[in-house]
């Protein structure tokens, strides 16, 4: 029997590898500057806070910490989430957060729960990829609605995304383009939403990333039985004990719940309970700011680079915005640009950056790139900043 | 607007909160006897073990633990699991690893990359809850394969699972029926497989808990190219970790790489690392066998208790197995007596039971139940096994 006996399913011919999980690999050769990672700089993950609570959970309650737990997640880490979320405007109850293995998981049971095979499922343009990724396996077709520098108009989602089984938003400091959505803006979004009953899927990994001033209150504050809102701990604490969760309405809750049943039976309880003990005496009080007060330095040297060494005006005009938060800045490259092209020159140069087409579920805009700003030293930025204008001045 | 906005997928019809899960609820009150949980006892959980590792792991590289990582999984982690499944006769590759949260996801990436809406799914009779869970979002026709005391019959295959996308087989001490396949039955598993293409999806949480001999070589040794391996810490280790693995061949190994990124990006690398930290020293070699002893003493004493109490001939005779290794016994009342409908009674006389109704894809044989005997103490087993007895004898 030498014939390959699987048959895989219609949807895996949809799944590719992660595009820029292959330009990451290419781009972490030795001496490379790379503006391309999405991670966050390991500087800010509190190690010191993360023994501690090991210790104690591994003294004071080993054997929970070890064995099975409730597929909900962990009571007293529900119970702080909601109080958090109330504290930043959306009134939750315990009973509506589900802990989930990254928000990243939080994607794929919404997705489970909501997406038949050719439903419209409406995003942002450009849009979270990782989110594309996660909807994809069930076969939905993506629209992109029409944005602007707040995030998708409100007037478009009549026409656009009408019929949809939501809309996918990230209203603060956007991956990959950065930007934010004003209180009026979520104000007239919500308004439009629901004159055509479409839900929101609020994906807020940024938001409490902000340099200036604190983001507007959710989405999911204003439209709560509307609004599937999606957090994290990846950014303020550190991504890799995976940890995030959802706060849905009663009217999805349940099955994202057995979905995550499903998934993986439950978040890794040790991890909860790490989480937990770190944050619950308002530790994050503390930590949040010295990663804001980080970030901020090193988008202030991003965005000084970039006015020393791109053009602003003239035919090879770059534009960009300047980021309140988060980790990244998304410049517009001259129209007749392909970011994918310059990516070699500029790795030639010793900088690294992701292209923005990806970042497209629609019609892509080729002469885009992402840029972060947290992973590498403002010194290092001015250079990969003029190494990357450098590659630009070459490109044909 | 207060109409509900939300159109749920249509897969979410089919889903419904775990069956054993409610139960587990109703038996959780004080004084009762639980012999209904799939729990690992907690005692054998290595907690020094784990202290000693978890300093370590945030000692020597708690950035890299803490940070975004690799979807495959840590490479160390992945050559131990290769390097220890060749000792068990399977020449896997750590290429072939894939690192898993739990192998509860195993199950669900299997699922995505192989079932579409309306595709065959061949499982035992009866057959893993979970698994019917994870399966069951992707809408696949299950057909329950004619079982005997050693699991499916290879002749039965060729007209039951003909055509099925895969045959989803748990070979060791299986849950809920305690059965085991021999060398020559998985021999000729394979062979009646191969004659029709159908790969096997293997499922291994119990193997390494046996009590009197090792079990036969595994499936996918006899058929590499046609099975996919899944395995897990959780039984040897603690499932609160939420470790497990996928052994997969090259024709679906990428697809449920790309599964896994959309689904979680990647299993805790924190997790990961503090597991390989504990086993990369030959840890399990000492450990399994600390609780292979336990175990075996304590399905002793449930068998003892089984026939002391329950009648083994005449019109109210019950059957069992004698599980050699595992969780669990598998028990058949007389024919007329609902398990279900039995529940309430015994856990009025203090002791709980899983009914053995939602183990079947197909036909459900009403008159079993499965039983626990790792997570309480031999005293408590035979006075649970009492109080079971005294309900059946008032049974209608």
């Amino acid at each position: 029997m030498n014939k390959n006996p699987w048959r895989l399913a219609a949807r895996t011919e949809r799944m590719n590898p992660s595009v820029i999980r292959e330009i990451l690999k290419l781009t972490e050769l030795p001496g490379i500057i790379s503006l391309a990672g999405g991670l966050p700089s390991p500087d800010t993950f509190p190690i010191e806070a993360m023994r501690e609570a090991t210790t104690r959970v591994l003294r004071d309650a080993p054997r929970e910490a070890l064995q099975y737990a409730a597929s909900e997640g962990y009571a007293p880490l529900r119970e702080w989430v909601a109080a958090e979320m109330t504290t930043q405007g959306l009134q939750a109850d315990a009973s509506q957060v589900l802990i989930t293995t990254g928000s990243q998981q939080g994607l794929d049971l919404v997705g489970k729960a909501l997406i038949d095979a050719g439903s419209k499922v409406a995003v942002e343009s450009p849009t979270y990829l990782g989110a594309l990724q996660a909807f994809t396996p069930y076969e939905p077709e993506f629209v992109a609605v029409p944005c602007d520098e707040e995030g998708p108009l409100p007037e478009a989602l009549t026409y656009d995304a009408s019929g949809a089984r939501f809309l996918y938003a990230l209203p603060n400091f956007q991956n990959p383009s950065g930007r934010s959505m004003g209180g009026a803006r979520r104000d007239a979004l919500v308004q439009s939403a629901q004159s055509i009953g479409l839900p929101i899927v609020e994906d807020n990994p940024y938001g409490d990333l902000w340099f200036d001033a604190a983001p507007a209150a959710p989405i999911a504050s204003r439209w709560q039985e509307g609004t599937i809102y999606l957090g994290s701990f990846s950014k303020v604490l550190a991504p890799g004990l995976r940890l995030g969760y959802v706060i849905a309405p009663a009217a999805v809750l349940p099955k994202l719940l057995q979905a995550k049943q499903a998934a993986d039976l439950h978040t890794p309880g040790f991890n909860q309970r790490v989480v937990h003990e770190v944050i619950k005496d308002g530790f994050l009080r503390q930590h949040v700011p010295t990663i804001r007060a980080r970030y901020k330095a090193q988008r202030d040297a991003m965005q000084a680079a970039l006015v020393a060494h791109l053009p602003q005006s003239g035919p090879r005009a770059c534009h960009w915005n300047v980021p309140g938060g988060g980790m990244f800045f998304w410049v517009e490259l001259p129209k007749d640009v392909d970011a994918e092209a310059l990516l070699p020159r500029a790795v030639e140069r010793g900088v690294a950056f992701v292209p923005g087409a990806p970042f497209f579920a629609g019609a892509p805009m080729k002469n885009t790139l992402r840029l972060s700003f947290v992973t590498v030293a403002p010194e290092a930025i001015e250079r990969g900043i003029r190494a990357l204008a450098a590659a630009l001045e070459t490109a044909p």
